[in-house]
């Protein structure tokens, strides 16, 4: 067990390393990064697709997929939606680490891009122990996973930025108690800056775009 | 890179040997025992509870709780229904491993049940990876996750005894092309015993009532 924690202990040091060498690398061109965390079918691919097209046009953005199966079901759609995109299969991991987006990062330009929107593996543990040299840090909480998410996933909600609630359209027909939600955040991540949104309908994007826009020109200046 | 594959193969096969003690054990107090994975918020423990509401009452029934964090928001709701609940608190780990389960077991009164369920963590990748024990491996997805799920997860499907379609309830409000995931579902796994079921509604249940009913008689034979 000791040898094991040593082990774990020495890959999550060298994971810190090459996430630092990716910041540097994204600092250097100025490139906004966010690295995108959810549940599986929490609606990560429909919410990228909102904020394409909702983004100012001179804002150049590019997409990292992270997928544990060599299925390219994801990046295939954000392609077909004109953006620049790079896929990762982790042959079965159940996260990114900094090593696979430092390859990715290789395969970008990134002199062009202002904005990179890094899609996790769907998994609410295991991406948050590993850094991956990202700006920000969003988890797309989605209404029918349930409102008992934050108290059960905790480590995942301590270290956000952003949380967006999504599938808000859904609301009507399932008990969620939003209190009760909010409540589990607060405890976890005071103050953190929440979106309620539909990626079906489109509502609620505007606080998001907002966020992202403002993030973009600090990281210009 | 080579370490750490050594060391992940002798963590597996220390695994499978506590799995196979842990099978014993069951064998010999004749328990069915289900490893019931799932997604988070897919509706594990809903699921449970209307499973303890339909089961014959001369079935006696035990549950194992697998949790990354150290709340009871899960195991309240079993007790509450009367069963004999025994929590796990991964410590943060993102699966149940066989010494977990093993150490439950130790406080469980094997004597008196006919039936476990451990519900393990909400995760589609890890929990796959890790043999318990138990005699039957069943994945419950739920509509809102999408239907594009086997394609994305793929290795999980792979060694289903019995896949549950959760939360049919939602059918008219989601697109979920029910052919498409069941294409998915049937190139992995061939003929894999299907259920769709509404926890919500309690539809569906009888199917998966009688399987179990009929795999406790066998083992009690």
């Amino acid at each position: 067990m000791k040898q094991r924690v040593e082990i774990v202990k020495r890959i999550l040091d060298s994971n810190e390393q090459l996430a630092r060498q990716n910041r540097e690398k994204l600092d250097a061109h100025k490139v906004f990064c966010i690295n995108l965390m959810a549940s599986p079918g929490a609606g990560k691919t429909s919410f990228i697709l909102q904020t394409i097209n909702r983004l100012p046009k001179h804002i150049c953005l590019g997409v990292i997929e992270g997928d544990t199966a060599p299925v390219t079901i994801d990046s295939d759609k954000i392609m077909q939606a004109g953006m620049p995109v790079m896929q990762i299969n982790t042959g079965g991991e159940c996260h990114l680490d900094a090593n696979m987006v430092g390859l990715a990062l290789e395969e970008l330009d990134l002199r062009v891009l202002d904005l990179l929107l890094i899609e996790n593996v769907g998994n609410l543990i295991c991406p948050a122990a590993f850094a991956l040299g990202n700006h920000a840090n969003v988890l797309i909480a989605s209404i029918p996973e349930g409102d008992d998410k934050p108290y059960k996933y905790p480590n995942i909600y301590r270290n956000l930025d952003v949380l967006i609630i999504n599938k808000t359209d859904l609301l009507p027909y399932i008990e969620f108690r939003m209190d009760y939600f909010q409540q589990g955040v607060e405890m976890l991540n005071p103050g953190l800056l929440t979106f309620p949104v539909s990626s079906k309908t489109g509502e609620g994007f505007e606080g998001w775009i907002n966020w992202v826009e403002e993030k973009v020109h600090q990281i210009r200046r």
